[in-house]
């Protein structure tokens, strides 16, 4: 007898994830360079028992906060969401009223995770085309596979995404006539999981114009998807505006944000800018998948941004992860040995550190073996790119976070790669 | 241009619950005895800023209730469900500790409707048949037709499910070649939404067993999806043993359940009693969604459950909607011309009031029209039914909600209808 399962399901593997979350969970004394988590030391526990304290003293506000709210998010939580980009893109000075962020675009989801699988869900079809970072977001790999969708990838520079690349990309799918499979172009522009790389605005803006002279080509919207989880994990420098900010973004660019890594990955919650049809087909999606993001959740943020505390949280929050990434290079660069480098990052959860090409990484490799028996681990790079027959899958990178160990643990498991490193160069 | 939507995209409508939430948003004076609300005051805002408070006291025990937590949902909260289930089911007097649901088989859900939704995509591809109860439980048809599904609606009794109608539904799948097509039956096997039904555990068992021997012809498993969404809230007799006791459920029955309801519904947390392979497969496609649920409100689960205050809420809980419904029948009684009947209710939420057949309870009909005008509103019974071509809606029943609304409007509301009712026969 055969399974009863759907193509879909028949597509869903197991994210490899899972492999490195179980295998951590396995082995407690394993330090977990791997881990996407943030720092439990650094989660606002006393801020949200204020918050929640505050929220529940009185029935007459404690009451909505424990029952259905609107599918697209509670209104509240939608208008600070939009002045707060607002002001992140720093619009405030501009006298344009029109440039503002509206509420009404702004869509609240369990995690921004959920938004872009249901952004997958709205615009895909099986055999549809999606063009992604090199490397880029693994799981969203994982989204993509169980959808059917034929990943491609595009070259990265220190600025961010290779436009020189992506038009000779959209050159060869106009030639092969694939270019109406394509709908939308994933960049993950802030501090990108996993090479931390920050693309420019003028480079977002640049690649808006080039899917918007090719999409005449698609016959339909080319999108530019923004995901910009780790943007509000900034330790230097200036904010770089989001694509919201191009000219043609009104139509075009699908921006998505999260509450959960910059104030608590526990309160999954949320939020996109997107354009009609967009928006209010994403909504009816979010309506079947749940009907809405458990409100009480969505007051802790709206208590949380507020009352101020949100910004207090994330200051010390951006001077803590900086802190650690500073302890993690400084071990890098004295236990790794010379043939190992990585980028400087301004933000993030992460190095990408590249081994010479004979060192492979992944996780049949004697440098991941290795690692694992002098109790240590990371997530091999070869998991973040795309099954793109273009080009060989790079076996020889690492991402390495400095979110969840603790400053001693970074040290250490460092320390450890390091041996593994120098036996194998 | 065309748009850029996928066929899913396409194919999701605008649910009707959309249309009456903003209905009811946009007329504050209106009554509504359509929205499957629980009842605001009694939402446990006390205990839960005590379960909160307790949770965040101390970091220790704080810190990972503000993380990511497992896939499947909090160990101890799929212990405790399994545990509750499992006395529900009256099993603990067995002997027999196989007979235990077992924790590693639930799966925890951002509410029951997330795990419907992952349940769907794992098992169903556009084309695909669901049986389901006629009527049902609208929303689910709003996620079939997403998905490209065929429902065909399977006949009620009293208490539950026609299974001669079944049979006759299976033969004829079986004859016109279109058994392989067929994925599963639904029943909301408790207090259902919309008509109130319960089907009894000798019934749930002889479909398993109806499904078991058309199978083979399927060439699959066929499926019995037991949604117990509201089984906890049960007013008078004993709970009826679920489908999860039957003979051959254990690799036959998908059973879903929710905290939301019987605790407060926004903290929105469900759960699911799954065999292999679904239940891997409905883990990784949760992964997909969001990687977890929020971990905090599985917290506060946990502790409501391991407390004993998530039984006192519910016993009040119980009482509250015992006295709702009978102010409801009671108001019905007295206001509702004699040609208007309904089936007496043990549990849930909902009456199922049938008119004459000549009036009509649509959207368009003067019955839903005039009651609007008069400032009440209910579901009509048209919603609850599938696209089903072998059969003709009935359009002359409304689902009448006690659940949010006061004592005080429900007498009103049901006056109210009551007028237009008279004026209508």
């Amino acid at each position: 007898m055969k399974s009863a399962l759907s193509k879909l399901g028949q597509r869903t593997q197991s994210p490899p994830i899972s492999w490195l979350m179980d295998l951590a969970l396995s082995r407690p004394h394993l330090i977990s360079l791997a881990a996407g988590f943030t720092d439990n030391a650094s989660l606002p526990v006393d801020f949200t028992r204020e918050l929640v304290d505050e929220i529940l003293r009185h029935a007459k506000h404690g009451q909505p906060a424990l029952q259905y709210g609107p599918t697209a998010g509670d209104p509240m939580l939608r208008e600070l969401t939009a002045k707060r980009l607002t002001e992140l893109d720093a619009r405030e000075s501009s006298r344009n009223q029109s440039e503002r962020i509206a509420a009404e675009s702004i869509i609240i989801t369990h995690g921004s995770q959920q938004l872009l699988y249901i952004l997958t869900e709205a615009l895909c079809d099986p055999g549809d085309i999606v063009l992604v970072e090199d490397p880029t977001y693994f799981v969203y790999l994982g989204i993509a596979q169980s959808h059917g969708l034929d990943c491609r990838g595009v070259r990265m520079e220190a600025d961010g995404i290779d436009l020189d690349h992506l038009e000779q990309l959209l050159k060869r799918l106009k030639q092969s006539g694939e270019l109406k499979r394509v709908k939308f172009l994933y960049l993950v522009s802030y501090y990108q999981n996993p090479a931390c790389l920050t693309t420019s605005f003028e480079k977002k803006e640049k690649a808006l114009a080039l899917l918007r002279q090719y999409e005449k080509f698609a016959g339909h919207p080319i999108y530019l998807l923004e995901d910009a989880a780790y943007r509000e994990l900034r330790f230097t420098g200036a904010d770089t505006r989001s694509a919201l900010c191009a000219r043609g973004a009104e139509a075009r660019v699908l921006y998505t944000g999260t509450y959960s890594k910059p104030f608590a990955t526990g309160v999954r919650v949320g939020f996109g800018v997107l354009p009609e049809p967009v928006l209010t087909l994403a909504t009816r999606i979010k309506g079947n998948h749940d009907f809405g993001t458990a409100n009480l959740v969505q007051q802790i943020l709206v208590k949380a941004l507020r009352t101020g505390r949100y910004e207090t949280h994330l200051s010390n929050l951006r001077r803590r992860y900086a802190r650690k990434s500073a302890v993690m290079e400084k071990a890098m660069e004295k236990y790794f040995p010379a043939g190992v480098t990585w980028p400087a990052i301004e933000g993030g959860l992460y190095f990408w550190a590249k081994t010479p090409t004979r060192v492979k990484t992944g996780i049949k490799s004697r440098t991941f073996q290795e690692a694992l028996n002098a109790d240590v681990f990371y997530v091999p790079g070869a998991f973040c790119y795309a099954n793109d027959k273009s080009r060989r899958k790079p076996d020889n990178e690492m991402r390495l976070s400095f979110g969840s160990a603790s400053e001693k643990n970074i040290r250490e498991g460092i320390k450890r790669l390091g041996s593994v490193l120098h036996g194998r160069s």
